[in-house]
């Protein structure tokens, strides 16, 4: 079977508290069906498949990048530094009437898949225009999706009409519903100041029908804050509570200006929040108190956001700069410890996506999503500590291979499922255009 | 001669101002002797020496570390995520008193030099105890460094006896004074809370009688300047000022509790400053307002800090970690755009290690001290801008050979000094004693 895969000659690392100095994995049908010591595996006789090296590197589970918008790879750099204002008015909101559609959601998600598995993402929750574009690119790189049609109030990419944008998104959940193993239809109203009370209670309606869940931004900046408080009364968060929409959110991104008694609310409903640190810098948002969101009793993913906001993809460094913001924060080092962080881009994002007991561990039953790093490097000697060594000192880079359902989608850093050379051809030849040199 | 050296067939960026999309690099005696477009080059025929392909990557000035304690590599991940004086009274400094002498400063200076080498740093402020050890290391990797002898009231690895710290120091600095064009020996005074005022007094009288530049840490934690305060009724830079010690200062370390009276003190003075964003977090010292250092007229470089406090020596991301930090602490995200921020890393750090216009720039005169960086990657596509491409989405890990005087110290990820593998399996062992498992 294509979907089995035993891992051997590692450490496994098969969530915060399984570490085998020499352990083995084996994947069957897609799914864990051994983890543990190497000493007390019996299967390897019996097993049917191909075997993969760990070359005494580490067996970890993927990363979960829950928030991205994947094709956004196409304006990573090309308008950094800015005000918010500018930056969005003037740079990425023209930039996307112009250049997003389906052609490009999945050439620029291809790439995007293969920077996320290249730096240790298995499984990504997106949300952009032009959704089907990017669960086709996901699907062939064998990255674990679960992919959002996004829905606002301004003519978009694939809805010029807004009035119709819910039927578009009825369309792509429909389309992918049962379509693919690896996708997972979702929903993505962008905001509560760029959705109106009407387009939200849709949203949140055909999530209901469809089964789909749904995903928005949530009290990112300060002035989304004032402005919402004055066109609506509320805060974004008190907005939604009020409209009846908090219990149905899966999950919200950003959440830095959300206040204590918002965040009991957001626990209460069981929405999940999605921490996006690098993001909040580069833009200014904020530094949340994810220390506090924690001790609310909230689950926290983490994400990399666009990488137009960003501008890299890359998982580890988002987990460093979680538990390193949120020292600084608090003016205490001792808070969010690099296993808690690191659990949030396992555990924290699983359940942001509505995908915990399925992804972020290496447990039996659970899907044969596996990283395997090299450890032989000078930035992990000496190596005294798992989680110190990747979140304080690892780096993307550090991925030797990715697997996703038993599969490879990465080995010895080479990309399997597309021809990653000439996807970054038609990327480069495509921003030739963007900056009007093409 | 071996230490010229012809650079081809890459962008060369020789500094903010200079881009060529195509360039050479032309290296004679140590020096840049030419740098430009590739086709004004006219140097090709006469030129004698080995050159270096570029493989179409980008060729820039290598980052200048300005504040590490190079030898701590042994204690990566030794202790993390604790409160300030637990880590470092009893984790740190019994571990310093037990494993630090000249043998450990010289095979972890070698690791980390390895490891400063192949993320793109080609030149070190270091300061540590037994700093002939690490002197050695640097030398014999082929690694330009300042190495600065550190000096305290307590009694330390080389020096146990305070009372003879500055004759240890003495000896260190005459012994290096002229032993090797890459290595410039200095003083480090450790603090003013663990340095009496006749301690301090005696290191700038050193530095003064021998021309060696001195260093310290300064105003790193609320909590150093209210103890200094307490002892000595004024904040560490004016207990500096009253001392009369600031004028000869070269630079100091931290800094993040500066107020801008203090500021402009240290700017009158010539003092500069370096900043260590990443050490800031993990301590959780503090967010440093290195946008209104710079308006203060301070020169501004950047370190990485030792390994126990970051915990790698990767100087892009500290560039990122400083552009970033500083749209947090003003929540502008125009503040310390990337080119800014990575000069800190090229003119800021010379500065400080006063070095200027000998590091940090590709012009002609200026060191042979380049890095290769490999932008075929995925993210670094698109590339529209170098230095966003650079701050926002490299890491270490792009650099694929990095020269210093002109001759390569890495080449193709590979440490050319010195078996990097022994090397390792050493630090590893000697790792495997500092748990008391050895």
């Amino acid at each position: 079977m294509s979907d089995s895969l035993l891992l051997e000659n590692g450490a496994l690392w098969a969530g915060p508290d399984y570490y085998w100095p020499k352990g083995v994995l084996e994947i069957r049908n897609g799914k864990v069906s051994f983890a543990g010591p190497a000493e007390s595996y019996r299967g390897r006789e019996g097993f049917v498949g191909p075997r993969l090296d760990a070359g005494g590197g580490l067996i970890m589970p993927g990363l979960v990048n829950a928030h991205c918008h994947a094709p956004m790879v196409l304006f990573r750099g090309l308008a950094d530094d800015l005000p918010l204002a500018v930056w969005l008015n003037e740079h990425m909101f023209p930039a996307e009437a112009r250049w997003v559609n389906e052609e490009m959601t999945e050439l620029c998600g291809l790439l995007a898949a293969a920077e996320m598995l290249l730096s240790g993402t298995t499984c990504v929750g997106d949300a952009y225009f032009c959704a089907g574009g990017a669960a086709r690119a996901f699907e062939r790189a064998g990255l674990r999706a679960v992919v959002a049609q996004g829905v606002i109030d301004f003519p978009a990419p694939g809805a010029p009409d807004p009035g119709r944008g819910l039927e578009v998104a009825r369309r792509f959940v429909e389309e992918w519903q049962e379509r693919s193993p690896l996708i997972r239809p979702a929903l993505f109203a962008h905001s509560v100041y760029t959705c109106s009370p009407e387009k939200l209670k849709g949203v949140a309606a055909l999530a209901r029908e469809t089964g789909a869940p749904w995903f928005t931004h949530l009290s990112e900046t300060r002035d989304e804050v004032a402005q919402v408080r004055q066109t609506y009364g509320a805060t974004p968060a008190r907005h939604l509570e009020t409209l009846g929409l908090l219990s149905g959110l899966q999950a919200a991104a950003h959440g830095v200006w959300l206040d204590r008694e918002e965040l009991e609310l957001l626990a209460a409903r069981g929405v999940s929040l999605v921490h996006c640190p690098e993001s909040n810098r580069k833009l200014a948002s904020g530094l949340a108190d994810v220390a506090g969101w924690l001790r609310a009793g909230l689950a926290v993913g983490l994400g990399t956001d666009g990488a137009a906001s960003n501008n890299d993809l890359d998982m580890i460094a988002e987990v460093r700069s979680a538990a390193l913001g949120d020292k600084l924060k608090n003016l205490d080092p001792a808070s969010l410890p690099a296993s808690q962080a690191l659990d949030m881009a396992w555990e924290g994002s699983a359940r942001a996506l509505g995908l915990q007991g399925r992804v972020g561990r290496l447990l039996p039953g659970f899907a044969g999503d596996a990283v395997v790093l090299d450890l032989d490097q000078p930035h992990f000697t000496p190596f005294f500590d798992a989680a110190s060594a990747l979140v304080y000192a690892g780096r993307g880079s550090d991925v030797r291979h990715a697997v996703v359902a038993g599969r490879p989608a990465v080995r010895d850093r080479q990309v399997l499922g597309f021809d990653l050379p000439e996807v970054m051809a038609r990327v480069k030849s495509l921003a030739r255009q963007v900056m009007g040199h093409g």
